[in-house]
């Protein structure tokens, strides 16, 4: 089996290898200058700051079905503990262990391969056991702070969420887009609400995980022409799940991460961000989603801030 | 042994507890308003944003002292797996384990007690080995943005860095924020330069922890008379280490956690942005410090950064 | 809610707090003496041996029902890595994350507590998040190895296996006794079999946990009388699952573990023992079951063999 | 780099690829019979256990210099909790994490690799960061049990412990094997104890690393003439450290592990098995020391037991 035919033609048309030098590891983060942000800070009216992290703990939303992605263990390692001596200031302390992917994260560009090839065109085997990603890990990007877009495709279509079979196409970000009276412009961070979070709000972990609403192959091609630095949304494949085309597993992640070289966020919460957003009439804001500095990892966990 | 009379003292003049009702579990966050953010989003000039995280990595801060506060163990649990079948996209997977408090961090409210009390007089006992901190755990804050002022007191006194044995009281305080040019005021994030960093990335783990320039026992009054949101700097201990008066250990984080309910951050990396500030003449900005909201939890790895 | 009457009378006739004197911390096991493991030797007749542990792997027993028993995360920290250059040796390094009684284990006699008191009287309090058991942690047998002996419940009975609201019971252990042919005696290590492990095998963890066969309320008594070291089984609750009397839940593990100071062990595969033992016509043999030494923990995986 | 010719030499002289089939994974433990079982038992005298296990614990023999070779993080997930409500009984569960080498450990044969091959011919690239090792993983083993016998090199010397340079040689063992009064055979388990030991017990971790006596480049060639199933012993590196040959570093476990595919354990606490052993003037035992079947590891802790 390999990648099909119109997979290699959208890659194409949207890769961005060697665009800002045999070096980078960044990719379309390069879109994001000082100017961006600067303009992005205009978008602060009210200072209202609505966090888009779920809770991380053991009921989490992974299933088991990803083996080694495992939901948090959080443990205690010291509890109430007067090290100094009894009477003195008592210190708690705890550890945890989980996988990087496993809650609300970002993928690092690395998260995916294909034709053994990551971003930029570099061999998928500078990944390794020992020192995780050599380039391109999510320690690589320092900061990831830009102006952040709602594009909220259910409010949009005046429904609660979208059915587990929708593709979010070029249309659907289109129609959201004029719904929010914003151009996406180059730096962007585009949130993509589809309201598949609700079923996981709501109890359901494998209703939430499958079937799922999430972005479409096209999809791509409509963030590479508009110079967009990342995206996030609301679901756990991030794109739609099962696929649009037979056989053709993760494509968008492909085209995304190693052909554009665009950071992915999923299992974002964009409940409350939408109705800031919906109460607010606005859909622009300052976005801090700063990476967890994982040396050579492939993911990380992140707690996002829209500042409106 | 118990606390002596000098702490109470100070712990009577500096005490928040009930002054954000019974049930509040955040404390001087409170001070942080839409406005203060609002105001605080006028300090971003250029657009420039610092990142303020160690690297999160085996070979990190902690040297074994502290038991249970173990550096990330970071490791691949797949790596370019094509699991869809040969020839389909290939995924690369991490899982993570590590202290809390072993990094870039924020402490929670809960991270010390003394005399059997959390902040807001709450019972020590309510953090568990089942469910950790049920009250002011480091889920609770949501959003941690704010201005942020730095005081910048090695650079202020004209040193690369402070020694070992400085304790950072009121009046050094005093004296980096005149050199800033900012008056610090009622939910700002202050952050406190020692140069100590310079000691652990010029590759002196223990040197760093030990002895270590800090806060004084006589800043917790500096900062409740201003209303300060939360204090961070870029020492392991935080307060002078060892402390001023003998026998009297954590004196600084009692009077901050415990009794102002004041986020205390530690292992900042303040070296780029004293560099920053000094080069743009400006010492106030716009920071997003994010916890990564782990249930229960009483401290966070955080990436913080400073947008100028 | 308090534990019954019930409860407190057979305790009462199966406790043996201070029957090694105030110090002891490891209960039974003082019923095997050095004479009881030279006896043992003499089953040896084929040198066959039978491990009874289940794999380690992520794919285990745990369901997620119980908070925090996680199955084991093996995760590699070096593949083939030529640590001193390349052309050299090549090492290979794993490191494992799991909840210690999640896999085929031994509770210690401090898993479980009641009334505030753990085996031999000692507080509860004892077991901290600092140092985990002060006393009576698995770290203190040292060495458990003595004769087992298999009473096959279900063979006995001419099953497969037990049903699942089947209740082991001292007739029914008498049976399987008399069936084996062995007078169980001081010092032994009784294994009960239920079969009920071909449900895990056959892929059904659900079924595997609940409901589930296991030892009557009625058992600790027959073991007690009989002076015996520790006892296994094949199960996930080691006793019957849900209970026999209504709201008294693991009153087998109280008895056992707090009262007598019995190690119990849980998860056992006892499958090709029962094949080996039904061909030997023989169900007493060498058992070599060492904890792993953990100090401080509650329990321990254990990879137990039998050797005939 | 490559091995030098006198490696290559030995390796011929050793090399068992094939010896028990193409698709043998357990390589000399393949000694092991029913036979030798039964005739190990005849060892069993006084029924003395003596455990050669290193505590489990936080401070244990690593030192960091292994990257991600952790010691165990031991945390409590639950302390005396009530889960059935208040007044029921009461459970604690711990949770763990560490490097499967960490301490008293059996290598896997396929903890290392050289020239892209492991044990029996196979191409290294089976160890993946998915699975562990495919084949020759420490799951595979399945029993371990075994005459062992003391060759107890410092005892037969006179001296308390080996010098840090001192290389075990061929000689050294047949001396030991004399003072023992024991022929080494076919199926044989032989541990060899230098002392090195105490420099652990004593505190000195890092004496007790390097310089370590180990064993000699010209050993395997004395435990592939007498078909010996594992050797054991009371070092970190199993082998001399630094090395003999310079530049040649780990040749004893490439030629134990990968040439002749027998099992090596480090980190065995010899001592008083030593005195036991010159106690009863016996230097063999029945040895139970099995794997912790960790599915696909390349190593496990293990809780050795003799039996005098």
């Amino acid at each position: 089996m390999s990648l099909p035919p119109e997979f290699h033609e959208i890659a194409k048309r949207v890769n961005n290898w060697g665009r800002w030098g045999p070096d980078d590891e960044i990719g379309t983060l390069n879109h994001i200058t000082g100017e961006t942000v600067r303009q992005a800070a205009g978008h602060i009216r009210s200072g209202r700051r609505v966090p888009l992290a779920l809770p991380l703990r053991q009921d989490g939303v992974q299933t088991g079905v990803i083996p080694g992605r495992v939901n948090p263990l959080h443990t205690m390692v010291q509890i109430n503990q007067e090290i100094f001596g009894p009477g003195t200031v008592a210190c708690s302390d705890d550890a945890v262990t989980f996988g990087l992917q496993a809650a609300t994260h970002w993928d690092a560009l690395t998260h995916v391969s294909h034709s053994g090839k990551i971003y930029n065109g570099r061999p998928a085997a500078t990944i390794t056991p020992h020192g995780g990603a050599e380039f391109s890990g999510i320690d690589k990007p320092g900061h990831v702070v830009s102006r952040g877009v709602l594009l909220d495709i259910a409010r949009a279509k005046g429904l609660d969420r979208l059915e587990g079979g929708h593709a979010v196409t070029p249309e659907d970000l289109a129609e959201a887009e004029e719904f929010a009276g914003v151009t996406v412009r180059a730096g962007d961070i585009v949130l993509v609400r589809t309201g598949q979070m609700q079923v996981y709000l709501a109890g359901d972990k494998h209703g939430y995980g499958y079937p799922s609403p999430g972005l479409s192959v096209r999809t791509p091609e409509w963030f590479h022409a508009r110079d967009v630095a990342a995206v996030a949304n609301d679901t756990l494949t991030f794109e739609i799940f099962p696929p649009e085309i037979e056989d053709l597993w993760l494509p968008v992640h492909a085209l995304d991460l190693v052909e554009m070289g665009m950071l992915q966020g999923q299992n974002w919460n964009l409940e409350d961000l939408s109705t800031a957003c919906a109460e607010a009439s606005r859909y622009a804001f300052l976005l801090s989603a700063m990476p967890e500095p994982f040396v050579g990892a492939t993911g990380t966990p992140v707690a996002p801030v829209a500042i409106l």
